[in-house]
C-alpha cells in the first residue's frame, strides 16, 4: 500500500527516531458534521507557542471561500501533512507575517511555512490565503499550498492555486514544476509525468465545456511549469455550478496529482550526484528568486501597501534561498 | 530597414564574398496570375544537378494542398531563402530520398535539406510534405519547414508544421523553439519572446472562434517548445472557412514569426562562450536526436514502410547530428 505510506518510512526511517511527539501530530480525523476534514489547529511540536497555534487555526479557517473550495484545501493540507507526519516543523512566523492586512484592512492574507526536518526530502511547505475587497464589490480570494523539495531529492515540486475573482470565475494552477531541464533529462519526464500517467487529470478537466485553457501573462510561469500543468480558467453561468466543479471535479483531481506527488516525487529514493546537485541548487535558487520577484513582488505591494509587502516578503525570502 | 537586410550583412560580412552567383539566387518574384509566389526551381548554385532541380520542383509545387495553403508555404520558403541568399548549399540529397512512396503507392512525400555554408549561422534548413491517401477516404497532408542553427548562434530555431488531416480539420504547429534551459538563461526568455512580442500572434489566434489549443500526445514534444508556442487545432464547418482561416489569419501570422526569428534571432549577433557552447551541443543533440526517433521514427514506418522509413531517416540522421 504504498500511498498510505508515511513518507519517512520509504525515505528515512531516522525520522522516526527525531520526534518528540509523532503520534498526535496534526492528524486528519473525520469529522462531526458534513465532510470537512478537520486538522488539528496544533502542529502539536514542543515549541508551537499559543502565538503560532492561533496562525496556525487562522490558516485552516479559509474564511472567506466557499464551503467546496474550503474543504479541498484542508482535504491537501491533511494529506500532506499526515504523510510528512513529524518531519514538518511547526510554523514559526512571526505573527504580523502569519496574518497581516492592508492599513484599509480592505485586503488580508494568512501565511504558513511548515520547514521540513533536516531528515526530510520537504525543504518547507507553504499555505496561504489572500483576501481582497474589489472597488467593483465582490472579492478577490487566493489560496494556495505548496511544498518544495530540498537537494537530497531531485523529484518536481508540488503546487496549487485557486484564484477566484468572482463567485462564477476561477483560475486553477495545479502542477509538479519540475527541477530539472526535462530536455537534458528525459528519463524524469518519463519516470515523473510521463509512467504516472499527469496527463490524464488535465485531459478530464479538459472535457468539462466550462473548463477554458488559461495562458499566464507572464512567460516565466509558462516557462518553469510542466508539460502536464493544469492551468484552466472555469467560468460558470452561476455559483452553484461553480461549488458542482470545485466539489466532484477539481477536488478529486487535485488529490490525485497531490498523490502523485507524494507517492512517485517526494517520497521517491533518488540519487543525486554532486554535479547534479549543483545543477538542481542554480536552478531552485533562480525560480524561488523569480517566485518572489515576478510573482509575489509584483501583486503584494500592490495589494497590501510597500511596508506590509516588504515585511512579507523579507521574510519568506529568508525561506526562498537555496 | 532591419527586417529586409539579408542575414549576411548583419552577421557575417564575409560570405558576401564566398557566393559565385548570388545574384540570381532562389529569388520570391511576383507572380503573373494570383499572389502565388514563385521560387526559382534552381537553386542557382553551380553544384546543383538537374536531378536535384526536379527534386526541387516536386518541393515547391506542394500538389496536394488548397492554394492559400501552398501559397503560405512558398511565401515562408522565399522569405526564409531570400534572407539567407547565397548561405545556402543547394539540396545534394539523394534522389530517392527527395521524393519517396510507400510500395502501394498511398502514400508520398517530398524532402528538401539544404545546409548553411561554413560562414552561416545556419546549419540546416528542412522543408517537406507528405500527402497519404486514407483508409477512410479523403488524405492527410503535412507540410512543414524548420531552421536550425548551428553552435555559432544560441538563438532558437525555427518551425511550422501544417496537418491537414481533412478539408475541414488542420493542426498548426508555429514555434521558435529555445535551445536553452530559459529557466537557467531568463535573459533569452526576455530578448527573443518577451521583447519581441512573440505571445501576440498566438493571442490574436486564440480569438478565432474555430481555433482550439492542441495538446500534443508527446509530453516530449510540449516540453521542447517555447511558452509562446502556437499549438491549435482548426475545425470549420466548411472548407471554404478554412480556406479563409488560412489566407486571412495563418498566412500573415506565420510570416510574422518567421520575421521575429530572421530578424532577432537567426541574425543576431550572439556571444557564445565555450560552456555555453557545450551546453548547446549536449541540448541540440538530445533534441535532434528524438525528433529522429519520436517525431518522425514513430510514423513513417507506419506511413512509408520500414524499408522506406530507414533509407530516409538514416539519411536525415547525417544532418541531424550536432
Amino acid at each position: 500500500m504504498e500511498a498510505t505510506m508515511r513518507c519517512h518510512l520509504l525515505h528515512s526511517p531516522l525520522s522516526i527516531l527525531s520526534s518528540s511527539s509523532s503520534s498526535s501530530s496534526s492528524t486528519f480525523s473525520s469529522s462531526s458534521s458534513s465532510r470537512t476534514p478537520i486538522i488539528s489547529a496544533s502542529s502539536s511540536f514542543p515549541m508551537a507557542t499559543t502565538q503560532d497555534e492561533a496562525g496556525r487555526r487562522k490558516f485552516l479557517d479559509f474564511p472567506f471561500v466557499s464551503a467546496p473550495h474550503k474543504n479541498l484545501m484542508l482535504d491537501l493540507v491533511s494529506t500532506l501533512e499526515n504523510r510528512f507526519d513529524s518531519q514538518l516543523l511547526p510554523c514559526t512566523l512571526p505573527p504580523d507575517v502569519q496574518h497581516y492586512q492592508s492599513q484599509s484592512g480592505t485586503a488580508q492574507a494568512s501565511l504558513q511555512i511548515r520547514s521540513g526536518q533536516s531528515n526530510s526530502p520537504v525543504d518547507f511547505v507553504l499555505g496561504s490565503w489572500v483576501h481582497s475587497e474589489l472597488p467593483t464589490g465582490g472579492s478577490l480570494d487566493i489560496t494556495s499550498l505548496s511544498a518544495y523539495l530540498n537537494l537530497s531529492n531531485d523529484s518536481p515540486n508540488f503546487l496549487i492555486e485557486l484564484i477566484r475573482s468572482s463567485p462564477t470565475m476561477l483560475v486553477l494552477i495545479l502542477d509538479l514544476p519540475p527541477r530539472k531541464d526535462l530536455v537534458l533529462w528525459p528519463d524524469d519526464l518519463k519516470t515523473f509525468y510521463e509512467d504516472t500517467h499527469l496527463d490524464k487529470p488535465r485531459q478530464d478537466l479538459e472535457k468539462i465545456p466550462e473548463v477554458q485553457p488559461y495562458y499566464s501573462s507572464s512567460l516565466y510561469v509558462r516557462t518553469v511549469s510542466s508539460p502536464t500543468a493544469i492551468m484552466v480558467r472555469i467560468e460558470t453561468p452561476e455559483e452553484e455550478r461553480m461549488e458542482d466543479i470545485i466539489r466532484n471535479h477539481l477536488d478529486p483531481i487535485s488529490k490525485q496529482v497531490l498523490g502523485v506527488w507524494l507517492d512517485h516525487c517526494a517520497c521517491a529514493k533518488r540519487d543525486v550526484g554532486e554535479a547534479e546537485r549543483a545543477h538542481l541548487k542554480k536552478r531552485d535558487g533562480l525560480i524561488r528568486g523569480k517566485t518572489i520577484e515576478i510573482d509575489l513582488g509584483s501583486s503584494f505591494p500592490r495589494l497590501f501597501g510597500t511596508e506590509v509587502a516588504n515585511r512579507v516578503l523579507d521574510t519568506m525570502r529568508e525561506y526562498f534561498t537555496v
